[in-house]
């Protein structure tokens, strides 16, 4: 090795030395792959949507064929990346734990036993899109190219392994449906059927929401925290309840904002398009923004005035 | 196989013989391939910008040998994807419709005859983009490096190809392009020369909007639907005009909502940023948020209130 | 090749040879590539973080040795593409410029110097992303799956380059991490330590930003331009300051924008969601919208009214 570069080495490796041992994973079990999980992702939605993916025409009977080997790969990479989660929060046993390797085989199982009404959960949120798309021209186009059914059908999956105690997955899931669409589900998020998100970029739906069933969502729209409890030495207080509950039926429009875990939008609600509401409101509400006062002025005299305000 | 395996494979199997069958794809043409949609995509912008893309020094003269290889793969992609779209919706004879074969080989020359007309576009685009943004060093770092650019040439392929009465290979296009870029452009949306998108992340831009020349739009602008017309059965009624049209040289700053299908932004006016609008507005008109009325207080005795609400 | 291949390269041939000199890119020096940026970003990252990427238990020992690996790998990449853009933009010599030569090699070691102390500024972005949100289980969660994180390691990398005077690797990789997680970040900008952004999609931070410690923002926050100085020509002036300054301490809720070269944000201040700021406020200042004024009316008879606007 040539001398500049093994001397960089040396300074790194020092600095890694002298570094805070609290932001470095050395001798620890390794944490799970975002690409096997990514991986995992795309078996489970060609189990899901057959036919929407491969560059084939499937028949059913070539379907029996595929989906074999598509649950053995999904089975043993499910299996591999849920036991390096568990290996990597186990306290008592570091490498061959025998309870994170049974624990790690049940949960793979599981999840494939589970996928069959994760399909029918997804079916809805397809009949969903349609009914409240005037753009969407078929199924097979929501399917086939919307983000927001993308988001969601992550967010069930990572949502299904969040209930059985995983953290680091489903977060790392929804963190792939987030980079891809703009879509910010936090995987602890309760969500009913027949959930649609149209456009989806920006939006964001924090850990402790629960949504109602047959609820729109479009883009930019925050089901988010109030405020956070802290305790008396000033440290957030985790997993308390502090975001909104969305009842049945309610439409929220682009931009609007909801905060607080103890805002209930009644069922059958519809928020207008930039609202901001930290209370709740009864069912059948509609809520918009009183007309805002705009200032209507010629542009021709004030060529070097931009975004939104006067130098004057 | 394992029995485990074997008993969970069949389990999905019967779900999908009983699941809905408006929401798989047996037995149908396959879709269009968002892979090889993604080096359509890639081919295009090569012969769109050469010299901006690949490895080496590329003269005029190695230019002509890479342009025939490049226009041969583009022309057999192409076609082989819109001939699966074809197929797809082919009413009438599923595999070897004459018509559908000759359909996608006019529609892949077309497409190939149309580029030069597209990249001439383009370079205004690439020009309004210097002019309008002074933190924009050259030509190429906007070429290179400009996300609302690459959406606008994304946007600008797949608009041609939906005028030819595709729908899914132009919005698989512009789908990629959101994923990527955070700007939302329907491909039915008609935008005129020297477009410029500045940022970008969360520019929603409706199926029906039509924007004239040298438009400027900021992060976070929404030229969207007011209301969803629906037949007397609740049904939407598709493609009914129902975004604005913004005419020629109007700047929207971050964060407007322009909403409605008979919303005119007028010739030359200016839209501030958050704006809200759902009417009219005359040419050379200037439409600014009044001052916003702002509670401001001592943040000293507050700490554990945030995101914008008192909890007096 | 076959006639009509060809007359469909001779047009494009004809196109490129009639089109715009300045939007093309014929005998120029290659401009940096993309990939290879991604991969630098990947090394350095890997050498940052070592333990969170990557398939297998890492251990004090094995980094050593996959250290000089990754060394030699990142000097190598980051050594060729700073020499593309040095010979980009050399004016006196094209394809073998001694001055570039040495100027490329010079950052590259500089770089790989400077790195644990990005790791240590990046140590303090962690322990603030604990500190302030309630959803986060551990440091390896923030790590391994926050794109705020993410983000701001990239524009951390970026500006040191740019600090250097490199334009467009460092816009490359600000946009790279742009796409992936919706924060666009100038690389021009000054960021201070313990800097934490949540979720994130639809941040934009300005190229004249300066930042100060322990900042923290939500999504969709703007620290944009309220104008832009243009010369007697009407031509942008570039690069004076035209974004805010944040001091220390100071926490901006999901979608306020602060605008201007001369608007400060005193130390302390806490700006509440959606507020809209293009002038200075003193140190602890706390900044919120006023109760905004809200139509709430019975939805039962409005089925037909969407978006937050009446139609009567």
């Amino acid at each position: 090795m040539n001398p500049m570069l093994k001397n960089l080495t040396e300074k790194i490796m020092a600095g890694l030395a002298n570094g805070a041992d609290d932001v470095q994973h050395f001798d620890a079990s390794p944490l799970p792959d975002k690409n096997e999980i990514a991986l995992i992702l795309e078996d489970a939605l060609f189990l899901i949507f057959p036919g929407y993916y491969g560059d084939s025409k499937l028949s059913f009977e070539s379907m029996e064929l595929q989906a074999g080997y598509r649950v053995a790969t999904l089975y043993e990479r499910l299996q591999a990346q849920v036991l390096r989660e568990s290996l990597h929060s186990c306290k008592f046993a570091r490498h061959s734990c025998r309870h994170c390797q049974e624990y790690s085989a049940l949960i793979a199982r599981t999840f494939i036993e589970k996928l069959t009404c994760i399909r029918a959960v997804l079916e809805d949120d397809v009949r969903a899109a349609f009914r409240n798309d005037p753009a969407a021209s078929s199924y097979d186009e929501i399917i086939f190219s919307y983000p927001g059914l993308e988001a969601i059908a992550v967010y069930r999956i990572a949502h299904h392994l969040s209930n059985q105690g995983l953290v680091l997955m489903p977060r790392i899931m929804t963190e792939w449906a987030h980079a891809r669409t703009g879509i910010d589900i936090h995987p602890g998020a309760t969500i009913g059927r027949s959930f649609f998100i149209d456009h989806g970029t920006g939006v964001v739906i924090g850990q402790t929401t629960v949504i109602g069933e047959r609820v729109t969502l479009y883009q930019g729209v925050t089901l988010g925290a109030l405020n956070f409890p802290r305790d008396a030495k000033g440290n957030v207080i985790r997993n308390a309840k502090r975001h909104p509950t969305i009842e049945d039926d309610v439409v929220i429009y682009a931009g609007a904002t909801i905060l607080g875990g103890n805002t209930i939008i009644g069922r059958g609600s519809v928020i207008g398009g930039n609202v901001w509401l930290t209370e709740s409101v009864p069912p059948e509400t509609r809520v918009l923004m009183a007309k805002p006062e705009l200032r209507i002025t010629s542009a021709r005299h004030a060529p070097q005035t931009v975004f939104g305000d006067s130098p004057e």
